[in-house]
């Protein structure tokens, strides 16, 4: 079976194309374990690798319907769907989010009907559908608020996966993922780029900046559990999920304070102290307006795992992620 | 100023058109009461009036781009976006209920945003939002859940209009409306057709057929605090509705039981006789799956009203549209 991998140059699809070649086979519709003879990585960036021959890079938008009818068929059973135009991004350039973040995604799913064969559609959404005067505890039931063009875009992709799904066009798996840290390499335009960048610059010897205070509460989960979540949300029969197609992935509640505690507790004070705050007020309303923790209870029925607590995602970039001498592979 | 009306030729239409022209006057966006000089009735249907020189009936389709910016202008500073594919036809015709239902309206947003000077948009969204497993009363913050496309489809024009607004672009309202009944007229193609039919077709004298069973519970409201909510929602002042653009108007829980028991006490057990029972199961199950009811606190406090009681809706119902003989005026 062929696989797709929209975004696939980006920090995610780079993770989960590797983690999806190693394992070799996802189920297909009917659940049945298939080989995965070639898995297809669009992106407007060309993408790095993996190296393996059964990876094929293709450098387009998205956006553009002849590029990706070339690109899907009647083999392809499993879409990715993690391309998008980031949250501070998307707030800068409203055309542009509009183009990818909806349209796109809206021609994904045209095209998946057109073929016919209902491949399974996962899309990977965000805290930011969520907004405005929130319970402590987001509730599956919780009305999606967005108070950001993302989070708006965000939303309207999740009503369309799942209207299409309800009509038997794609078999849609919305994934709701907590802000991801600690996320290896550059900055990202995403108002969340610095829940990364206040531990991953230290622990690289590099200065961080930290545009909002240590009180204010994240919902974080690590890559390692967010690229295992993609592929365990692909892998759930569409009977297990029922009618419900999104999954509000399992995180952790934790202050930023909390967090610049944990990079002490693995590096000590040096790294710290290589942290200045300089507050952002416009980073700071989109990220406060969003959930800091949310009820996972059903996810965690499904299958899907935690992180066991933020010094575990520290240890994990410090593993998986910091070279020896400190320089980041990604 | 000048005023315009999206499917001006409908139901609601209409009758907001005549309220309007009674009226005479509208707040501009500074607040300011202003005099209504030009009432542009937009509808692929030709609208067959109302009889007054301020009126302009525009025949064609929202979804024209062309035709559309030709009727919007500096001047327009009040849009009511009525046009619509209802309920059990954008089920039936997906494309068509994308189009008008989502492209249409996007496309009306994009031309306010264009002109600059962000008119008032009063957009008609419904019960349909809401679906799945549902409390027993909705609350504000009660995910929207659909399980249609038109509901799909009202949920995201909903989020557009919201973001279009928090951007500064439009000054956007949403009024949720119950399903409207007593409708005058002839039967038409949302799901929730009969919960008309069954009081209006006795009435005048007609056989009606009612698709449900007895003890289906509907959120109603009645044409004539539907086209007062209308011109209320208008009038608010943005700062009144703050970040939240969605209103839930005030409605009546009421079982088809309870209706027919009003019908029998407005006219009688002969009327009751013209009612069949015949389940249709694709009706049922979509207008099972709307709110029985939900929490209009807000909406009250904003200053919308609520019908009295069901026997109050037959009796207007009688006043309004019911011509003596018993033929419909509509
Ligand atoms: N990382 C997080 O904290 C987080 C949290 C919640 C949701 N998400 C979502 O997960 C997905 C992946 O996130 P990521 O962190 O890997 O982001 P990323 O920015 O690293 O990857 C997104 C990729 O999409 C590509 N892209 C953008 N426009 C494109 C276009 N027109 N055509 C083709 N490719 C295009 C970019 O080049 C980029 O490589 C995104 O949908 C994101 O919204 C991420
Ligand atoms: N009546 C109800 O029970 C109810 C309940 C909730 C919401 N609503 C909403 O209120 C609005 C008005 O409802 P109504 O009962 O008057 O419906 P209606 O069907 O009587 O009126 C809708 C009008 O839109 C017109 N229209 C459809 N496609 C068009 C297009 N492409 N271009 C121009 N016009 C087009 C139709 O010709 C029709 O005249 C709709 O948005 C509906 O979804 C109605």
């Amino acid at each position: 079976m062929k696989v797709l991998i929209t975004g696939g140059a980006g920090f995610l699809g780079q993770r989960l194309a590797r983690q999806l070649l190693a394992r070799g086979r996802l189920n297909d519709g009917a659940g049945r374990p298939r080989a995965i003879t070639e898995l297809v990585l669009v992106d407007v960036v060309p993408a790095p690798g993996p190296d393996d021959t059964r990876v094929r890079v293709v450098t387009g938008d998205i956006a553009d319907g002849a590029l990706m009818r070339g690109i899907l068929d009647r083999d392809t059973s499993a879409v990715f769907h993690l391309a998008a135009i980031v949250s501070s991004q998307a707030e800068a350039d409203f055309e542009l989010g509009m183009r990818i973040n909806l349209d796109a995604s809206r021609l994904l799913l045209e095209i998946c009907r057109e073929l016919g064969h209902r491949p399974r559609v996962v899309f990977t959404s965000s805290v930011a559908v969520y907004g405005g005067e929130l319970p402590d505890l987001v509730l599956d039931s919780t009305a999606r608020n967005p108070q950001s063009s993302y989070g708006a875009q965000k939303a309207i992709a999740e009503l369309l996966l799942n209207d299409y799904t309800r009509r038997g066009m794609v078999d849609g798996r919305v994934l709701r993922l907590p802000t991801i840290s600690v996320r290896p390499g550059l900055p990202n335009k995403a108002a969340s780029s610095f829940a990364s960048g206040i531990i991953r610059e230290p622990l690289n010897g590099v200065a961080a900046v930290c545009p909002v205070s240590p009180d204010l509460r994240l919902w974080l989960l690590s890559p390692r559990r967010a690229t295992e979540a993609l592929i365990a949300g692909h892998e759930l029969a569409a009977e297990t999920l029922g009618a419900n197609r999104a999954v509000n992935l399992p995180g952790l509640s934790v202050s930023v304070g909390d967090m610049v505690a944990a990079l002490e507790r693995a590096a000590g004070r040096a790294a710290v102290a290589r942290i200045r705050y300089e507050p952002d007020p416009a980073v700071e309303r989109i990220v406060r307006g969003w959930p800091a923790a949310w009820d996972a209870s059903r996810a965690l029925e499904l299958g899907f795992e935690a992180d066991a607590d933020f010094d575990a995602i520290v240890r994990a970039y410090m593993e998986d992620d910091l070279a020896p001498g400190g320089r980041v592979r990604d």
